[in-house]
């Protein structure tokens, strides 16, 4: 038996006798073969993160060809690596050496869309954007808005529990998650949890695969919750003298009982990042930019309120959209800061720690800190409300000294989050990129249940070997 | 190795060692042995339920003693069954012959609350209702209300992932535990989960543990999620001259994007017994009495908008309460259902189906043939909002063959809302009382990985064995 850690032994079988047993239950235009073609399916957006060549990509339509997969890896004793849009920033999408890749997303349907129950049921593949303009075509609301929404699959949103700009209010995507179907490791089909606004029946094992990186089984189809939608976002934009001040602001407005729908915050690199790409007119002299929505029934009021709570905390500027366009505006400066702050060097790492609010502030001096140590530009763009950061680490990978120190703040970034009493991933995931560090947060009996969990159901270590632990 | 649902064989060691080594580590005020007393922690509120006569009764006051009592029970595989207030309505808390009781009723302080980081953290034995009242004087509110919630404790809480009357709108407890500390079966600390608003390292432990009911592990600490207090609510009563047309006005008022915090159901015989026992002037001739709240900050136009519905959908009279205390009493009505329809006949079954809300007009015409096929008085309450019913079987436990049909209706209504989509147990959990029904809702391969999840956490099937399986 596998620990369900380490990646198991090379594949028994012969390629051959691989793609024979695959092609027996798929069709042929469900296989790629091409090793151009197949590398191209190595990694995700981590692409600094170790990978390795798949032995074959297999594309299903349907249940019973994922099942069939399931069926031959484990009888030939080969890994699976399950991949949706491969947006995915820590690895854990990447190829292990012969593997198979498991691609989900030509099962791209919408099922259905209830208003009445409000759910929507979905096959992995449908893209988030895809499906969130469908629903609103209904008059409701699919919450989670990764940054990468254009692109990124419902499947791969579920393997990594995702954030996006909208958690402060409505919550990661592992609240939207009511039920699966899942094909395990040996080809069984489980299905999970309920269509039903409330149940309890047995275990919670659909929350169990919420934000397993594909290592406990394959996603085939999910029930979603959805909610009615609310009013258009209006934007605030308030320009702090100090990281500290804008986190302040950020505090208060949670102390006094605000909900605004965005909480966002752009450090001062971010900024003028931002603006040498774009030329948005933003304040460069700025130390900090929040930027808070409301999507209440009168944002303007909420926004005033909130105003004021950030010149009490010192802003020297505050902003509140008159509009909605001018808010869409407001919010493109944020959407752009990615990759803006990639632009500064040719490569970047870009952390996801995530504090108690409380300790936002010394997240942001502590992380200025480490840039100053390590000689580096680090740009933190922040879902402030939540208290997650993303500290962006530049760095120039030619050069091997930069690249040591860059890597070397990535890791003291996490090792203060968790001092801080945070977590080293809030939305991005373990992966491969963390995994060294995933058992500094859990502890040695937090590991040895994870690792227990995932030997109960991938007794063989086929799923998605060598991500998180 | 236990199969995980079986009650592990008679204890090997005798009482008297079993005290012996209890004693050792645990101080002497938290041992009860007086079978008179200990015969008192036998069950919960669903006292028909299977009980055996508990070996001893542990009142631990720290997580070493926990671990302690995990520690000697493991040595002596001894089954240890933990309790709350014991105001289950499952038999979940129902003890085991010879088994250790574990109450943590005196494991019951508040240890912080943090307004900035909106987090609870508490012992498992602090009650609802204080938690409740302690953070409303910090501008915050917990929202999970069972209806017990004056008695029942956070540890049950999370056991059996109570719901209440706020779910429609807030959800249940699993919404709001953050990260918990559990003594395993084998003494062992686990911390899983976190403090953050978000975070995503590693699986989702912590949700496994909420609803299982302590099958898995002993819960000594919570970190809970909290929300900024919302104004009071208002309520709205609407008369409606069958329970198909009251359902029409449910699907209409979600169909249509409003978000109440309570949207309730009492049909005829719910009203009646309310009214004879209250004596609270409902209307005596109703078919079906909606309960709709607004905690908004414009609650009357939200109740005159969902008024209207109401109208649309047939109700003969809509009543608007015009203050929070008018509110209050029609509330009142509510919360004296069960109590009132305890009162028709000695003895009562609570039900707990929950069905997809499209499908709760066919769930209530089915529960009343079914009244009729068995000659019975069934009253239904009902969280209408979230399809979940309580269909309250009246009967005399003397009269044996009205026991009989009592149990066959109980079990053709979990039968029914299975059919319509549903699940066997929106809130009260399995227990004992529903068992042989988690396997008709589960599957095969639902119970087979269920199994496998309660052997990973407890190889000897020790914690509270014969529930849920």
């Amino acid at each position: 038996m596998n620990d369900g850690a380490e990646p198991v032994a090379p594949p028994a079988a012969e390629p051959g006798v691989l793609l024979e047993r695959l092609r027996a239950g798929l069709p042929a235009d469900a296989l790629i073969t091409d090793p151009d073609v197949t590398a191209s399916y190595a990694h995700d957006m981590a692409s600094f993160c170790a990978a390795g060549a798949p032995a074959v990509v297999v594309l299903p339509r349907t249940v019973e060809q994922v099942q069939h997969v399931m069926r031959t890896a484990t009888e030939l004793r080969v890994p699976v690596v399950p991949q949706g849009a491969r947006t995915g920033l820590s690895g854990g999408a990447n190829a292990t050496e012969g593997c198979v890749v498991l691609s989900l997303v030509r099962m791209d349907r919408i099922l259905e869309i209830s208003p009445v129950d409000r759910v929507a049921v979905v096959e992995p593949g449908v893209v988030n954007a895809v499906l969130s303009r469908k629903v609103m075509e209904h008059g409701l609301y699919y919450p989670p808005d990764p940054s990468s929404w254009e692109q990124c699959t419902i499947g791969g949103n579920i393997g990594t529990a995702s954030g996006g700009l909208c958690c402060v209010k409505y919550g990661v995507t592992a609240e939207y998650v009511l039920g699966l179907d899942v094909v395990l490791a040996d080809g069984r089909l489980l299905e999970t949890g309920r269509r039903t606004a409330k149940g309890v029946a047995g275990y919670d094992l659909t929350r169990l695969f919420v934000g397993s990186e594909g290592s406990l089984g394959i996603v085939v189809k999910a029930v979603l919750a959805l909610r009615p939608a609310p009013p258009e976002q209006l934007v605030l934009a308030a320009e702090f003298p100090s990281a500290a001040a804008a986190c302040e602001a950020v505090c208060a407005i949670m102390e006094r009982g605000h909900t605004p729908s965005l909480l966002e915050l752009m450090d001062r690199t971010t900024v003028r990042a931002v603006n040498r790409m774009a030329n948005m007119g933003l304040p460069d002299s700025t130390e900090a930019l929040l930027l808070a929505a409301f999507d209440t029934p009168d944002p303007g009021a909420d926004l005033a309120a909130v105003g004021e709570l950030c010149t009490a905390a010192g802003a020297v500027q505050v902003v509140p959209a008159e509009s909605v366009a001018e808010s869409e505006l407001l919010l493109q400066a944020r959407r752009l800061s990615l990759t803006a702050l990639e632009t500064i060097k040719p490569a970047t790492m870009i952390d996801d720690v995530c504090v108690p609010r409380s300790r936002l502030a010394a997240m942001l001096e502590g992380t200025s800190a480490i840039a100053a140590k390590y000689d580096l530009t680090i740009g933190v763009c922040a879902h402030a409300g939540d208290g997650n950061t993303h500290p962006v680490v530049c760095f120039d990978h030619a050069d091997e000294d930069e690249s040591r120190r860059a890597r070397e703040s990535f890791d003291e970034i996490m090792a203060l989050g968790l001092e801080l009493g945070g977590t080293i991933t809030g939305e991005h995931g373990v992966g491969v990129l963390k995994k060294e560090w995933l058992a500094r947060e859990l502890g040695p009996v937090g590991v040895e249940m994870q690792r227990a969990v995932k030997r109960t159901f991938d007794p063989l270590g086929l799923l998605n070997p060598g991500k998180l632990f």
